[in-house]
């Protein structure tokens, strides 16, 4: 198996890609093909000792900023890495494509170049939420906004296909997110796609459990939990938000006395634990699905563990034929 | 001034209700209406001593469950305290009503008998989201789905009013809840709610700043927050969870050695000065926006330091006449 690794992604790049693609390839069973900068590429790999053989180079020569605009940037930067490393995996070079760089520049090359699977009505990036019973799959969190019930209906068949394959979970719940728990709930498109999803249950054994609520999300109530894009992203986002105005504020108050300095010492256990059980890095990336090839999107501020683990992600993705599952699961019923 | 307060709206009533009241009554300038089980009311009035004149009661045989269907409840049950409250204000017994109880169905007596302010779309929902820099108001958390444009401007409005009527803010940050900054974010009633709150900027100098994402709701980027109810009950919610689920995970990780267990003893003063920054019952209570009344509505988890703060926050709603302001700022433009 061979996984293409986007060397231009991550905010501190190419440092983290590089690193962590290196360490993929020395853990698992992988062959590695990084696509950027050669000479800083080169530069990075000669810091890192013998390099294994599965490792190889793709050059790129421009790479998309984080603050581009995604649909742009792919159109205009046709050399760009994200470009190069998409096009690579269409020309099946490659099993699967990891990127920690600009989201929406990878969705872009994504449905450009590879295409939506046929009988997608759109692609959605999923995020795998962390809470301390285990991940959460949000889908979509942002590929889509204005999603009519069909899309939606079909992001629980794609999240409910990722969480089995890709997480081993044999029924994943799943669940639609909304202001209320009551099937009369949500807003009109929420509540169609609830006639769908119980549809789709009583037909295929999908194991739909009906609406969640917020609080419900970091309470890990449902396994997969579908949203709007627009909703799933300022869901995810406000966790985000809370999750660092809580940490910084604990923090501030800690040193804010000798004491509580003290104190806060002697509970670092404590506090790594918590940091430990909430670590994003340990899944890796954000699985863009209903494309026709296995795509991880990772966060910018991924360290090298991240990249290896979403190396990980991708090389489950692809051993478990998500795309095949995914295929047979949006074919229309007859 | 004279504030109705439901008697049986919290989740512990009538005590916490009782109590508040009559703190509040003792503490400020102001008569009360208790309204509720008189004998249940007497009971706890007996607990507290010599209970000031200011203090009337108005007997109500029902309550209204948090789990009732809140139309039907408030349609049912005629002598529930929520309705013969929302009555009491309706016939300008008094000058506004709060209570702790069911959400729905202090908005469906509101919207019934109090009616909407001439001019008001809808009536909306806002909530008082406590950050280490203030609070900001969240609007709207849940009255409405799948809101038009025209009902977000003016849920903009409405916030703006309370934000600078009750909290003193002489130009409170606008601004809309959304899946990005730029302007082309949003799904496609955001987008043209967008262009609606630029022209109003222009036109009357409200404070509009764009957009902001949900990681800018704890980060305190705006002072008023305007979403879809749907959405924003969902943020509102989320944060909630996360905060509980972080909350509950430091605690039992901390009380996991013996170790982390007395540093958590001598850190407790941070902690506890954490939990007094992010304390809910500051506020109070979340206002309800648009109809005919001032309406304050808090948690029904609220103590009665909540319920005290709850009555001032209506108190300083009446006297900074904020239906009048509603009233001139949802005027048509000429």
């Amino acid at each position: 198996m061979r996984i293409i690794v986007d060397a231009m992604g991550s905010d501190r790049r190419p440092a983290p890609d590089v690193r962590g693609a290196v360490d993929a390839a020395r853990e698992y069973d992988v062959e590695i093909l990084l696509v950027g900068d050669e000479t800083r590429i080169r530069a990075e790999l000669n810091k890192l000792g013998a390099v294994p053989s599965s490792v190889s180079l793709q050059h790129a020569s421009q790479e998309i900023e984080m603050r581009e605009h995604p649909a742009l940037a792919v159109k205009e930067k046709k050399d760009a890495s994200i470009v190069v490393g998409i096009e690579q995996l269409k020309q099946a070079r490659a099993d699967a494509f990891v990127s920690m760089g600009n989201t929406g520049a990878v969705l872009a090359a994504s449905v450009l170049h590879l295409q939506r699977i046929k009988g997608v009505h759109r692609p959605a990036l999923g995020a795998l939420f962390p809470t301390p019973q285990g991940p959460c799959l949000l889908i979509d969190v942002g590929a889509n906004t204005d999603c009519k019930p069909e899309w939606l209906e079909q992001f629980g068949i794609m999240g409910e296909s990722y969480m089995r394959a890709v997480l081993g979970m044999e029924q994943p719940r799943v669940a639609l997110l909304a202001n209320g728990e009551e099937e009369t709930k949500g807003n009109q498109d929420v509540q169609a796609a609830h006639v769908l999803l119980k549809q789709r249950a009583q037909s295929t054994g999908m194991n739909f459990i009906g609406n969640v609520e917020g609080k419900d999300i970091a309470a890990r109530l449902a396994d997969v939990i579908v949203a709007d894009g627009f909703v799933g992203n300022i869901a995810l986002k406000t966790a985000e938000g809370i999750s660092k105005m809580l940490n910084d504020l604990i923090r501030s108050e800690i040193k804010s006395s000798p004491l509580t300095m003290m104190g806060g010492a002697l509970a670092m256990p404590a506090f790594t634990k918590v940091k430990k059980i909430l670590d994003y890095t340990e899944y890796g990336g954000a699985p863009l699905l209903g494309v026709n090839g296995v795509v991880i999107i990772g966060h910018g501020r991924s360290n090298e563990v991240a990249v290896k683990h979403a190396v990980r992600a991708a090389m489950r993705a692809v051993e478990s034929q998500i795309l095949e599952t995914i295929r047979s699961g949006v074919t229309p019923r007859a």
